[in-house]
């Protein structure tokens, strides 16, 4: 297996774009990407494009137009909240079979705009009368947890607290503002116990990476960072809800099982994550389904201050979901830009100090099933 | 690069399944594939599986549920009406990159069924006043072909004659009716001068195939077939249109030359294949686009029998897009089952003699772009 390493990001402020097009999106992400490559890189290189969008446009015919990148390979991925992130495990896939030397990975979503929004609408009309709106789904997860490990309201509020707090740092986040304990708890309710303040917002943004087999990056930069490991699962969701299923996502462990195997690391190695906050309780129970503490201490990880900043185990420095936001399709790719960003010093303000190794991940629910993904990255030396 | 090798296919008849549910169309392609296996096949052997759909439904969510393989990971593909065949070439490049030894390739459509079917219908109300609905497109191709090379109307026809006869000896075609020249050019006009006998059916369908890590293949059958190439272009398409768009698909050309380079062969040496005939102008330019004739001989070609099944290149023998159907997430996978029991000699009455080389080919076509796909199979030795 050849080894493929991270060369260029980019990524477009996150936040409503209402005056911008998904292309106008795609391009400043896209020609962000070009313009971080350290010794320049001339566009031309790129052999094949990975293009990751839920429901935002379909097939890959908007990139050839897009960025101007004409009659290359374009795959186009939608696994769900997973999709910017399978994209580029697809990407990488090709990279390591020898196929092409250097790939483009471009995840994008206006979820404010059509087609989008008729699709949350539909979605909101046929499961909200029974309780199946997303808040309601990861909000059953949130009291069992309390039940049965103790988990406190507040706690769920300190991941809020906390991914604010980094938001505040992070130019490119759609949220900029502090909150407090009180403030979140206190925030509208939306499913018990999750109030408005547990929720990620709707997110329009787009994001880009540009990756090549490891043994030409040199070529590229100084500091290309290794695609260390990637590790996908699906599986059914309501249809089999069982005890574990209901304090945590099988398929996120399963995902981070394969993805540790094949980087030869485990959960103690890793220096940085940005993980799938789409609403509170989901950081929490990641933090015990990715291994950085056993099942049901989640509650007190976040506590004790261990996935802030200056903790042990820094989750979500970007601001993650809940304040940079989560525009589907390009959520994924935006997490391989911070880490690939941490992994280099370059993250300013909210730059966790010397991280060697940072971690992904990805979560979808949905009543039909669920998926999970992990990427693990490291600094090359 | 690791190399891949098919060693089982499964696929559902085509045609209306009013009565069958998405869930029940999958099962019975992906255990026919199982089935299929000569040596016999354990599924808990499956590492990994690719879904291509266009929009019967979303993410990876479905498979799981659909087939008890659960906890793999599990991507979706879309790539218009290469869908299939673009979950196919991802699930090669996993395993040449050593990510996999087995894996699970399915792609399904119900054409005639929600959600696909407000799908059509939209595209249609957006479209068709200007002109702009599928046969439209493909109708300029054919009225340019004619005032530029003087391809004749009955010549378009004998491409669908050809691809019914060859449907008529398919058990699981959508159409299994012999036609003539004179009923396709005397069918209802659709969009000058293509006429409903020119048009493929509405079709609902799924096929599967499960592929390997070649050096293991002989474990689990004694006739694998090898993949030998792939190849993929996308471009832009009404947006920049030359007169090489009007008379071809550029993105064909540059996906079959990336598919030969790989495969290092050449169009001589295809000895069957399968092509993207959704309309006959389809079939007759892309003659050309994939070598078999030079440009604005395809008229020729078909007039002379050469794509006929007794021909020096047979195309189509499973009848096509024209006769077997497009169930376009399923189409793709469809070819590469019917390009697989070619070169094992399981054809029956529509086995093409000694073939030791296939090749399938899909095309994508609308207003936003374009997509071309390639596959080259080949017979293990």
């Amino acid at each position: 297996m050849l080894q493929v390493a991270v060369i260029g990001c980019g990524m477009t402020p996150f936040g409503e774009h209402y005056g911008k097009s998904l292309r106008s999106l795609v391009e400043d992400a896209y020609l962000g990407a070009v313009k971080s490559v350290d010794k320049g890189f001339d566009p031309q290189e790129i052999q094949a494009v990975w293009y990751g969008t839920l429901a935002s446009s379909w097939a890959s015919f908007p990139i050839p137009d897009f960025t101007g990148l004409r009659e290359l390979p374009v795959s186009r991925l939608e696994n769900a909240c997973a999709t910017g992130s399978d994209a580029f495990r697809n990407a990488c896939f090709s990279v390591m079979a020898g196929a092409y030397d250097v790939v483009l990975v471009i995840g994008a979503e206006k979820m404010n705009d059509e087609p989008c929004q008729s699709l949350w609408d539909y979605q909101a009309m046929e499961n909200w009368n029974i309780g199946r709106s997303m808040p309601g789904v990861f909000a059953l997860r949130a009291t069992r947890h309390m039940y049965q490990f103790g988990t406190k309201r507040e706690q769920l509020a300190m991941v809020s607290v906390k991914n604010h707090h980094n938001g505040s740092l992070n130019t490119r986040a759609h949220f900029r503002f502090e909150t407090t304990v009180e403030k979140v708890v206190g925030s509208r309710m939306i499913a018990y116990p999750l109030g408005l303040l547990d929720c990620c917002p709707m997110t329009d943004g787009a994001a880009a990476a540009i990756i090549c087999r490891a043994d030409i990056a040199r070529k590229y930069t100084d500091a290309p960072v290794q695609v260390a490991g990637l590790g996908l699962a699906t599986d059914t969701s309501f249809g089999a809800m069982t005890d574990e299923q209901l304090v945590g996502f099988p398929t996120t462990t399963k995902a981070a099982r394969e993805a540790y195997r094949m980087a030869k690391l485990e959960p103690k190695d890793v220096d940085v994550a940005e993980l799938h906050d789409c609403f509170t309780i989901t950081e929490l129970v990641s933090y015990e389904d990715l291994g950085f503490c056993p099942k049901g201490e989640g509650g007190k990880f976040v506590e004790d201050g261990r996935a802030s900043l200056e903790g042990d185990m820094p989750v979500n420095p970007s601001g993650g979901l809940l304040a940079k936001g989560h525009p589907t399709g390009a959520t994924g790719v935006a997490q391989i830009v911070e880490i690939f960003e941490q992994l280099r010093g370059q993250s300013g303000k909210r730059q966790v100090p010397a991280a060697e190794v940072g971690l992904t991940h990805n979560l979808g629910v949905a009543p039909e099933g669920s998926v999970g993904l992990v990427t693990i990255m490291r600094r090359s030396r």
